[in-house]
């Protein structure tokens, strides 16, 4: 094996590093040869240096080699997935997996928990009851070949030597690294044997990437390295300046996805999930140019059969399939409080940042990751900018079970709603689309 | 305490570290509570990000702290020590501790062992049978009371924090970082209750700083370092190209020390040891101008003063005084060949790599810290820059004990030294000189 340190060396003195020392270093890293200083060490010289396409593309396969692959030869359909960077009211997974497969793709989604004001898509589902997210791979691949779609946790076999250098990135200041987060996301997403993938990177107050110009690059990079490993992968840049959609919570965010599902919820939460199902038609050939993968999405939204795949989803897992029907009795919260409107005019700002951090507080999120969430509290019926709104009615309804932290939510909400006069010009939802060529 | 990678991302984005942030993480990082990953990672960032002089004092005071500092306030006289970052041949602490304290400095002077090309202080006395290097600290400061110095090698109660960083260092790729050099020699020396201190920078392809950019830029910060914490610190910058003296080799160079003692050997090695011994006598107020302070050293020298207390600081360390009448006794090796020069004519390059990769190969060095060291091998009789030699006359006796390594040595040895017919220019011994304002 190669010298780690001539490896740190190499990188530190902003050289690249060949595939093979890459592979060598993630791999004597997961065996435990390489020791987490090394490892560290080298994700600062990397997090400083930068890394190119080539580099991040080997360490993406390096990480994606470390654990087994999902085999998906079996499934007669294109396989494909999305992957988000998160933000708040992101609940887009919900519903663009069972609208996907209505289409006909076949959707294994492996999905995370919230930590910090981001929910997790897992979090979410697990305010169904019995929903169970801990499918072993082949109950996995059965529900994904039998209902179209399933959406369960990662798994200790996937890609581990990203979990083991994730938990050290956290501590030695090296997470906010493009070709870092790139490489953690995309090998556990080219582990899942897919045919095409979508990236939603969110930008803005509510995300992770707070600048456009982080964001594109982000984007850029993940497209580039799909590419490099010769995967067929697109990316939409999308608004997370303001929350997505209307209810933010786990059990309300369940609650809002099957209205969506039934046709009921329009608006920035179905335009973004749309425009995102789109890509992954195109991508998988299902769809010849925007305008008519829209049409089909329309149509079979229309047709319920997206919201019949989610029931059959959810029965599969376990879950109580009720709930597609009565999605407003899932996990009531003690108290409902609506937060009367000081003002008539229109809305013209919901800070996202304000929000996440509300429902944060009130339970519904989690600060460190072996923390328990409250899935019944949040906020339902946020009003969005644009909306015109009277003095008295409610800027949104605060679902909370205990007083403090409902103080301290609606002290956090304060300042996070903004009226004017002025309708405001609609705000742009998806800033923008890349494609592979 | 602070969180320690809110520090490691401060100074990953390029702020200055406060020294209380500082103090906090070099004391975590000594008792344990901070491990070595995140020290790993603060490391990588500064050598990538730098340090400012003060950061870099705080620095050096926080390691300095971690240990025992030495209490030298019972000492009468002036203390001064001097540090060298090692060369070829580099035996001038074995003179200049001596003169000094015949000049009335104390001079307690800590040192350390080879590693690579470059040999060790302690290595080279250890070839005086029954010298002992490990005194206690009593011990060492009653022989410095008594002779005016001693010369002993690290105790572990000496900024332990520094040795675990050094170990760390080596293995993640960040020793050669300014900072992290300068506090780690700086925090040492600190530590030894000093009222002056002179550096050798040595730079040339026989130094640790190859180049004179790199050593300038080293030995401005360890002075200014040293200003910062309110010490009086000088430094010169010195030529590494070729190697300091006739002799190199553990005995050797202590055969050529005492020699030097006795005023038998003349050129590049007493000038140097001069001008360091006359920096020191100028930062303890001993002299008051450079032409002042040579005279006083030649005179010193020519008194016997200086071999004498030599002589009793081998005595007071438990060594065979009788070494400094019959130097050449000492530790012979098995052969000792002559190389006789190809041609006539001037002497126009040595190349100090070249030399100490010789006498490494013959055993007088170690690469490992664990590997043993033979006292006895090396070369005498060097040739130097400037000198006249006729064909068939000797360029060096070589003095081996194995075969096989002395024809690797001869084989490095073979392009080391330059003939030619014009006389060159006398090389440049010292560079700079960098004294306090």
């Amino acid at each position: 094996m190669r010298v780690p340190q001539w490896i740190i060396e190499k990188k530190r003195d902003g050289q690249d590093l060949s595939a093979d020392e890459i592979t060598d270093f993630i791999q004597g890293y997961h065996s435990g040869d390489i020791p987490d200083y090394q490892m560290a060490a080298l994700a600062m010289a990397i997090y400083l240096n930068g890394m190119s396409f080539e580099e991040t593309a080997a360490l993406t396969e390096a990480m994606m080699h470390s654990g087994e692959l999902l085999d998906t030869s079996a499934l007669s359909r294109p396989v494909c997935d999305k992957h988000s960077t998160g933000g708040i009211g992101d609940k887009v997974s919900l519903i663009l997996a069972p609208l996907a497969a209505a289409c006909g793709l076949a959707v294994p989604m492996i999905s995370g928990r919230g930590l910090g004001i981001t929910g997790g898509t897992l979090d979410k589902l697990e305010s169904i009851p019995g929903y169970r997210t801990d499918l072993s791979e082949k109950e996995f691949l059965k529900v994904v070949d039998e209902v179209g779609c399933s959406i369960i946790g990662q798994t200790s076999t996937l890609a581990p030597a990203d979990k083991k250098l994730y938990a050290l990135r956290d501590v030695t200041g090296t997470v906010p690294s493009i070709p870092l987060i790139t490489a953690s996301i995309m090998c556990k997403k080219m582990a899942e044997g897919l045919d095409a993938l979508v990236l939603d990177v969110k930008t803005g107050r509510g995300a992770f990437m707070k600048t456009r110009e982080d964001a594109e690059k982000l984007a850029k990079n993940m497209v580039r390295v799909g590419e490099t490993m010769g995967k067929s992968v697109g990316a939409l840049l999308t608004n997370m300046d303001i929350p997505l959609g209307h209810c933010i919570g786990n059990a309300l965010e369940v609650r809002e996805s099957i209205e969506c599902l039934q046709g009921k919820v329009r608006g920035p939460l179905w335009e973004v999930t749309r425009e995102l199902t789109a890509a992954m038609l195109l991508l998988c050939g299902k769809a010849s140019d925007w305008e008519s993968a829209r049409e089909t999405l329309e149509d079979t939204l229309k047709s319920g059969k997206a919201l019949e795949v989610f029931r059959q989803m959810v029965a599969a897992q376990g879950g109580d399939p009720a709930v597609c029907d009565h999605p407003r009795d899932l996990a009531p919260a003690r108290e409902i409080l609506p937060a009367p409107s000081p003002e008539s005019g229109y809305v013209t700002d919901v800070n996202a940042d304000a929000v996440g951090r509300a429902v944060l507080v009130l339970g519904g999120g989690r600060t460190r990751a072996e923390d328990g969430i409250d899935h019944a509290v949040g906020l339902s019926d946020l009003v969005t900018p644009g909306q015109s709104i009277e003095k008295g009615q409610p800027l949104y309804n605060l679902h909370g079970n205990d007083d403090k932290r409902i103080q301290q939510a609606r002290e956090l909400l304060r300042d996070a709603i903004q009226i004017a006069d002025e309708k405001p010009a609609p705000p742009v939802l998806i800033y923008n689309r890349m494609m592979p060529t």
